[in-house]
């Protein structure tokens, strides 16, 4: 897990300059297309998340994420000819994920795969496959799989808006390797060392917030919720007290940055510490511990900043004396069931 | 919370007779959308899951769910024309959720109010408002409002199909009032001496799941987790270990009923209790504990099948000594911010 999150600089690079080259092929497959839906689970989820709201902030495209059921069991027939199908997944090979897109160009949808395996089954099957550059990943958490997942998200949504903005992309693969230095000791001390956490982010970086959660119950074997900053709102927060540790994902810049200060003060209220990633500098003064984002704009910040969530998870695992690796009860590839 | 439980019956009876004479203007404003978009938060937001799922696999129509602050932070400016929005809110006067029905509207959408207040500015802005019937709430957790919020997207559901099967409504009523007499009191007990506790559910049942979880949280102050199967599945299960107790939510019939007695298996394996609501007999001899559901088809199965879950619900309160109807830290307007 250590070696492939420092690859990721190297891998954001290759994918860029390998997915770029797509995107008058992508804006052709869109013609006529009125939204986009977006077909994941798992971290896959979690980078469909971001690419929803870049979409639709970003791009003006509608975009929401499909249930699987709907199609593996329920078998719905929708007429889906005015959107375009995104599906992810790392391999390539989850038998829903590819059940699904095919089901979605049965209902008459344009699909695109994204997926870090050429020639697997959803890049063979989809209209145009953008096929990651992560390289191979051994270790079972996602990382540098997931990275590049959200770089071939910014690549479409760029692709699909009115008003590329290519330039903010070019800046990831450097952002990414300036947080690579960040010392996380603190932070995976005080996760290591608290049975109750929490993680919550909004918007562009709620996938971040979902990402870090998941990372972290699957390879620490804790179990951590994830949440939006309203559905902690809606309900879950009567529940915080003190002795839990929140970790808040906030954006430096764009609407949800400041509303992100209020939560801190918020949960401290309740006696809960708080563990801050990114954000504006009062939301870093705010929190008890805090790791610095990166310095890019909020479009495009999400793919940069999950890199201190990992190394700090990983980090953690250590000291809980698990192997990062391979973490109990999780395969590679996950089916979900049958 | 008890007596509003108790008033399901008539509640969803009231709300069936008021909403069912509105199909012929849902069918009309509906004219020419080609998808639903559903915007809500809380309890609203599992009921609008159902909706989602139910209008897809019951209707033929796609749909999904809104991230608010893509309307309410980022402005983004969708082209919503082939949209109808159907906004869903207790009380009506979620800030939140009548500033995006506002944006929806701007955007182009035909919008449909569903809510529990009449005159609410939610009911007053949509195109359509469907004025649920569950009387005044008093209790801070929502249940009959909740309740009558399925009936109101069944009504929904059933205008935009092709087929309207208005006669499995007309057997909700009747089968609330026969599950109001489920004996709860060992499930009470067993959640209440458990302070590890998952929620689970699938499909058109999976905002069921979620709506327990949620109610758990919020009634009886324990961190309460809800997944669906397949997140369950995909990472989260690495932590179900000796002493958990898994609440499942089965399907007594239909595609998903069957992958859940798997499910229950498998989290047998990892040393797990289940205590299953409904589903089908082969899944209530596997789970240690079980509460019989509703006898009504799956697509209408889960405006009923909440009630045992809110019964137990209301137990384990008590036996926590807590107040059910008045649950520390929570308002019964939700404000996600300013």
């Amino acid at each position: 897990m250590a070696s492939e999150i420092a690859e990721q600089p190297a891998a954001a690079r290759r994918t860029l300059d390998a997915l770029l080259p797509e995107q008058p092929r992508l804006r052709e497959l869109a013609a006529g297309r009125r939204r986009v839906l977006l077909v994941a689970r798992g971290s896959s989820d979690n980078a469909a998340i971001y690419g929803r709201y870049l979409l639709e902030v970003a791009a003006g495209v509608p975009a929401g994420l499909a249930a699987p059921s709907v199609a593996t069991h329920y078998g719905a027939r929708l007429d889906l000819s005015d959107t375009m199908v995104i599906s992810v997944s790392q391999s390539g090979a989850t038998a829903e994920i590819v059940e699904t897109q095919e089901w979605a160009r049965a209902c008459g949808a344009a699909t695109v795969g994204v997926t870090n395996v050429e020639g697997s089954p959803l890049a063979d099957a989809a209209d145009v496959a953008l096929v990651t550059r992560a390289g191979p990943e051994l270790a079972v958490p996602a990382t540098k799989s997931y990275l590049t997942q959200l770089v071939a998200l910014a690549v479409l949504a760029d692709a699909l808006g009115e008003a590329p903005r290519g330039d903010a992309l070019d800046r990831v693969p450097a952002a990414v390797e300036e947080l690579l230095h960040t010392d996380v000791g603190a932070a995976a001390e005080a996760l290591a060392t608290t049975d109750r956490v929490v993680v919550s982010g909004r918007g562009l970086l709620l996938g971040t917030a979902l990402e870090t959660a998941l990372k972290m119950e699957e390879t620490c074997l804790r179990p951590v919720r994830g949440y939006s900053y309203a559905d902690l709102r809606h309900g879950p927060i009567s529940v915080v007290s003190e002795g839990l540790l929140a970790v808040l994902v906030g954006a430096a810049e764009g609407p949800l940055a400041e509303p992100m200060v209020d939560l801190v003060r918020d949960l401290h209220d309740r006696g809960a510490r708080v563990l801050g990633l990114g954000g504006t500098s009062d939301f870093a003064d705010e929190c008890d511990l805090h790791l610095a984002g990166p310095d890019l704009p909020e479009t495009v910040e999400p793919i940069a900043s999950i890199v201190p969530a990992q190394l700090m998870i990983e980090q953690m695992a250590r000291r809980l004396a698990l192997d990062p690796d391979n973490p109990r009860g999780l395969k590679k590839v996950t089916q979900t069931d049958r």
